[in-house]
């Protein structure tokens, strides 16, 4: 058996689980008619959309997304009220019922064991005119249902391969490949192996538009135009690093194929000796800032992360503390940790004035600093003043502290920090033993 | 009495001085004639040129400088054979005779207390036809000689205000004002206080034609056109700092005028104390290497230990090492000092890779660090492949002692380091205790 041959045969789902399927899924849309007959509502269409309907799902993954078309004149208060009416109905057979937010509320329940979605959405009459976002999800499970069908296989190999490369999901924690964009590319590229081979020459800029019908000039990594709308990049979540990780991955499986791509061996918690001889090693400095995990989801939990991360680089880098890598985590708690050249810099700090030669300027320059306790010498270098003052902050975690509150960190994020939040720097970054961060750390030992 | 009159009165010739400058010049300027004709060399014109000339010398400076003007059609050859028989036999009754080279030989010799040079030039038709860089020096004579009477105090005043801020000279170590240029812009700005005022608002670029002549585009901080040589910069010579300097005493003097900038307090050598203090509170890294000062005249000396200057700099820069400040000093000892962030980094270094979708670059990189020893780890960043890898050099007295030969220096210097050099750091400098040094050292305190 070639590996992926190998892989398949334990990601294929097995007649037994397809039958199942089908039947749990058909007794549902079977529920949502009945509902909306005994609620009096008329004229809406229930479809079971997503992997499920197209046979692309994972063996093991039970998700069932089952979507309430209206007519396209509803209104949408009338679709809010009628589709939550309908689905809590269909849902008091189900359990661990949640409603939930998208553009418009839906509602979420485990039912036989399956983990199902109940979305109301607009009968519209093609793509290009959907009234919110999830009007899409019909018709892009309409054009993959028609060309998949033979693929299947590629498809759960491709999505195993992502998932085991860790650029699979399109969700905001990840930036990688959605479901929808992997079908669409195994669609185009015919098959699992020849779209490994063609993904080792993909390069930033890559447009890939199987209708020939984008309208719109797109400035992400790869573009593919969804065939469903000629406006949308279907891509448009994919990161610059997760698409360069893919292609990396791609290439060193077509030098080297094995199982460990598709079901790496998860990495082992790094022991208190390791972290120290880690950084110990490296020579480094590493200052860690965390806090209580806000309460949110992750689609909004990590973004602000990333943006902590950004803000805190940039104020260290404004007060010229040199920064090597950097990097989030969350669990309970969540961490900002920075690998830095040093997190010391000297008493001194050199500062630029204004060129000799504009006078308004160097007048208020030098009376400044001339007379400032700060100054410890001025003088002309290539045509402008500088000064050479005492530096604010020696320390990267005096700045931290003391400045972390100005930082742009998100509205959450923001809230829990400034109501407290602690700093370690170096040996006792080990007081964070969370077995998970642990692993985290092993990017700085083998890179990710 | 006014600053500039009190400074004026100390540095003034009286009637005394002039008068034995005059004897002693004629004096000279008959020995050449009658050199000429016991040689038997025919069509000589001797020539007093120069501030002596001028009447702009300051008080106690003694220097002659007689031009020996021989017919344009003299070869140069003959030029320089005759010329240095004349210079001979006049120098038969001066002391400590010495024979230099500019673009050809002349002498120079002590004579009833004055520093004489006896230099032998072509007597070309105009400034634009010489056929030797000295045979300039008539014409610029007949031109100042012709416009600055009346002047005279104000070159000279001016003269001792760029000497007292450091600004007067144009050799390569000073990089400043010429005695020519000085009393070609008295003359334009008609005194000294005009061009005080007219200095302040200098700014690079200012061109200064005095005959609207001027052919040629020079891109140098200032430029004034030479009325005797259109297509001449008379201050190409003048440094951007230098400039720069000029322009910001001219401004503080303004403000609150004072003899302080014609007559600075010499400097204080700093006490070992004083060294350590600064350096301390300053809470940099210093490193100095030092070496015997090679057997040179200061315009090569200086333009090398620049050279070296800018050398180390950028071998320190291009291993990571941050700069403050630098500078250089020589006596019998030459010494290059360099202020850091700090002279010691991290083992590891981030090394930036090709972009991972530039795949033949992508793969040697890839093999090339992950074979290797030095590899902490590798990962993709902003799309670029990065290796952390092992630094070479850790501090940068290892880098110096390791790469300083390979560096561009200079041959008279690079021979000499070749064969021997001492590098200290910090505290260690206190070893280099000249008392020149010292005063040197002062630069880190209050700026020059």
């Amino acid at each position: 058996m070639t590996v992926e041959e190998e892989v398949l045969a334990k990601i294929k789902p097995g007649p037994e689980e397809k039958e199942k399927l089908r039947e749990v899924s058909s007794e549902i849309l079977a529920n949502v008619n009945s509902a909306a007959k005994k609620l009096g509502i008329k004229g809406i269409t229930p479809k079971l959309v997503g992997s499920a309907a197209r046979g692309t799902w994972i063996s093991g993954t039970h998700d069932l997304d089952i979507f309430i078309a209206f007519p396209e004149n509803t209104s949408r208060e009338e679709l809010e009220k009628n589709g939550l009416l309908i689905a809590r109905e269909v849902a008091k057979e189900g359990q661990n019922i949640e409603e939930r937010y998208a553009e418009h509320p839906y509602l979420n329940m485990e039912y036989r064991g399956f983990d199902v979605d109940l979305v109301p959405c607009f009968a519209v009459g093609s793509a290009s005119d959907i009234k919110s976002a999830v009007d899409r999800t019909p018709f892009h499970n309409e054009f993959i249902k028609m060309r998949v069908t033979g693929r299947e296989d590629d498809v759960l190999t491709m999505k195993q391969f992502m998932k085991g490369t860790g650029t699979y999901g399109s969700e905001l924690r990840t930036q990688g490949f959605s479901g929808y964009l992997t079908e669409l590319l195994i669609v185009h590229y015919g098959s699992f192996r020849n779209m490994i081979r063609n993904a080792c020459n993909w390069k930033p800029g890559l447009e890939i538009d199987m209708l020939e019908h984008g309208t719109v000039k797109h400035n992400d990594p790869l573009v593919v135009i969804d065939p469903t709308d000629p406006k949308r990049n279907v891509a448009a979540a994919l990161s610059l690093n997760r698409f360069a990780q893919f292609i990396d991955a791609c290439r060193e499986y077509s030098e080297e194929p094995s199982e460990e791509f598709f079901f790496p061996e998860k990495n082992n918690p790094m022991k208190d000796r390791e972290v120290l001889d880690m950084m110990h090693s490296r020579g480094s400095s590493f200052i860690a800032i965390y806090f209580n995990t806000p309460d949110l989801v992750d689609d909004i939990l990590y973004p602000q992360l990333d943006k902590m991360e950004h803000s805190i680089r940039a104020l260290l880098e404004e007060y010229e503390f040199q920064i090597l890598n950097s990097g989030y985590w969350a669990k309970e708690r969540s961490i900002v940790i920075v690998e830095l050249i040093s997190a010391e810099l000297p008493y001194v700090k050199k500062h630029r004035g204004p060129p000799v030669w504009v006078k308004e300027h160097a007048k208020g320059f030098k009376e400044k600093y001339n007379n400032s306790e700060d100054l410890f010498s001025m003088y002309i270098e290539d045509g402008f003043y500088v000064a050479d003052i005492r530096r604010k902050f020696t320390t990267a975690k005096e700045l931290l502290e003391n400045r972390i509150q100005n930082c742009s960190i998100g509205k959450h994020i923001g809230k829990i920090v400034r109501s407290g939040f602690t700093i370690v720097e170096d040996d006792d970054i080990l007081k964070i033993d969370d077995p998970d961060f642990r692993r985290f750390l092993r990017k700085w030992e083998q890179g990710k």
